[in-house]
């Protein structure tokens, strides 16, 4: 159902990474669910995490790790969150990372784990050990497609980019894969996503960097910084090409080229969200300010009204107008606001566009790809989000994930 | 599919109220769609209105009206909102009241519209002109479970409920009916409340017992405030009775009778949600204080994976705990937070409840109605809130509406 979604082909390798996927059976069975990436020594690394109060042991111990030192290792299991389990989700997010660090003769801290699936039920951490040996003897430079498969929970398409990006002095590569489809509230599901440069970038810069290109996608797919247990997006710079950044264009190009990456990264997460039969994009301009713009971005792109107009097709456009109302936005003077369906206007002056014809918006509900742009007429702020409607799919996906 | 909901047998004439239905083809064809109610000169009136920055033109106009004086007739339609029409909708509604006033030889003022049904269509304010005689012949005290029936839009089950009060110096009546199904958020809904007593009550006084009742019932289904664009709750006392409220005890017991017979039509409208198969309520305790219970159980109560969840009799309590984490409270402690499916405790210390065994779960998830219960262990707050499970049935009628 993954709107305008293919499987990445190929990915480029990042020089001083490796990657292996087992079979450890977790809770899949006959599929890969078990990821070791393994960084060259140097590599520095970001994080951002995210900020649900119940959040996931193996989140807890990666931050830890994270900020202990320089971690080598990341290990990633689809299948089991490891959320919701107290003391002992702890403990076996820790007992993991010490088993995978021993193989490399390393402490635990060398090893930052990931866990996507169903919450609250204990690790098979045994399972984990048990596929220890075959996923160290299979890392490989090539490994990232396969990865990208293996993270996989209710996905339906493996999502990956690659980006070369030429600097002052040499081309650096960058590589991401990600993973989440509960894409109506995306809060709500785990979204992981695993980026990697063989460019050299010191970690202070690098976290930075990180943190722009969050804001610019993964935290324009979700609502108010609301996270699942589990979110995490990674980020590691081996230093492998020798390449750094020289210089403030060098600088901007590399950021140019990473926040592409990981908008396209979102954006793959949309169209392959739970149940999606259309991507939606919410422009919200004219605006006071930023919060205000995402704050009636982000009601209409979560109302389940006007997601089942859109997967119905249905230029329901008194859906939107009554999002847009209901957004909290103080003084909201109505009849300043105007809204589009791409380049069909529905509504000015307080009410339907004079001109408005039901052909024209059924015209552009039909399309598999529609804008909602709203002017507000209150000031110079613009901000984009990404969703997609909400279909029956959607419903049967999440009624029946675990039974 | 109504949970444990049928349509009332009875409603008790209010003395001083006449009602009227009728069949004015605004929208719907065989079925009434028009209603009259007419109060006796003196009646006092009340009203809470939407918050909705698009508020409807006939709430601005029933406000309107309401402000300048004492008016005598509330004018019902369903099938067309009259929202997000303009400046042709305020006119519609205001030609509406005139309409009905010239009748009885009154001001426009005199009579309050409500609309409910599809946003953004004009008003057949000609069907409703023709429909006037009609409507007037057929006023009668006996009118009020055929006016619940002609309010309906999405309903599939007529709501109304009467109540009779003992207060010191004789008995009084309250009756009320009420409209509205679209409760996944009911914010999107248009719901339609209308009560009337024989009691005699300023009109400060009323205005006062009104706000409180709405606040523990139809606020208590709804987010943040949030309204349609045509949500209306109206309150009338026609003093016909000739007792009023001589005293605090006669205060408190026609509040209490008040509050129960809103808060059953509140649960009436959460029953009949669109598509519900399950009729829940969240109890958030222990909280530091009301907002902060509110935004607790509000968070659930909107969770699609929640409501899915619910919907397959599912006991996945991870994405309750993961709701719970993202509401938004400042330093949460996760391992003083405990959460009960009515009597089976699910979490506790940060996680799954040793003792907890799934069967248990189930055994509550199959019934129709269910309370999930959360402790936060921050203070002394405590609030519940209604709502349904989230269907397939709901994504069928929420993609068909108009079409």
């Amino acid at each position: 159902m993954a709107v305008g979604l293919e499987a990445p082909k190929t990915l480029l390798p990042v020089a001083g990474v490796r990657l292996s996927s087992t079979a450890a059976g977790i809770r899949y069975q006959g599929r890969d669910d078990l990821v070791l990436m393994a960084f060259e020594a140097g590599t520095r690394m970001a994080g951002v995490f995210t900020r649900n109060a119940f959040c996931a042991a193996p989140v807890l111990v990666a931050r830890e790790h994270l900020a202990a030192g320089q971690p080598r290792y990341w290990l990633i299991n689809s299948g089991n969150a490891n959320a919701g389990t107290g003391a002992q989700g702890l403990s076996d997010a820790r007992r993991s990372c010490a088993l995978v660090a021993a193989q490399a003769g390393l402490a635990a801290e060398a090893v930052l784990p990931f866990s996507t699936g169903v919450i609250g039920e204990p690790l098979a951490v045994d399972a984990i050990e048990r596929a220890l040996p075959a996923l160290y003897s299979g890392l490989s430079a090539d490994g990232w497609l396969a990865a990208a498969r293996a993270i996989m929970t209710t996905d339906t398409v493996p999502k990956g980019a690659s980006r070369e990006v030429a600097l002052s002095s040499g081309t650096v590569t960058l590589t991401g894969i990600a993973k989440g489809a509960g894409m109506i509230r995306p809060d709500m599901a785990t979204m992981l996503a695993f980026v990697a440069t063989d460019a050299r970038i010191e970690q202070a810069p690098l976290q930075g960097l990180l943190q722009a290109a969050v804001d610019g996608s993964f935290n324009r797919i979700t609502v108010d910084g609301d996270t699942s247990t589990n979110d995490a997006c990674m980020l590691a710079a081996t230093g492998a090409s020798g390449i750094g950044i020289q210089d403030p264009e060098d600088e901007a190009r590399f950021a140019e080229a990473l926040n592409a990456l990981m908008r396209e990264l979102a954006h793959a997460i949309v169209r392959d969200g739970e149940g999606a039969t259309k991507f939606v994009t919410i422009e919200v301009g004219e605006a006071a300010d930023t919060p205000e713009a995402l704050a009636v971005a982000y009601t209409v792109a979560h109302s389940p009204l006007v997601k089942t107009a859109l997967f119905a097709s249905d230029p329901n456009w008194g859906r939107i107008l009554a999002a847009v109302g209901r957004s909290g936005l103080a003084d909201l003077d109505v009849n300043a606001v105007r809204i589009w369906l791409d380049d069909v206007q529905i509504v000015r002056d307080g009410g339907r566009a004079p001109e408005y014809r039901e052909e024209d918006g059924q015209r552009v509900m039909a399309r598999e790809e529609i804008l909602v742009r709203i002017e507000l007429g209150r000031g110079m702020a613009r901000e984009r989000v990404w969703t997609c409607d909400l279909s029956h799919d959607y419903v049967r996906i999440n009624a029946e994930y675990r039974t």
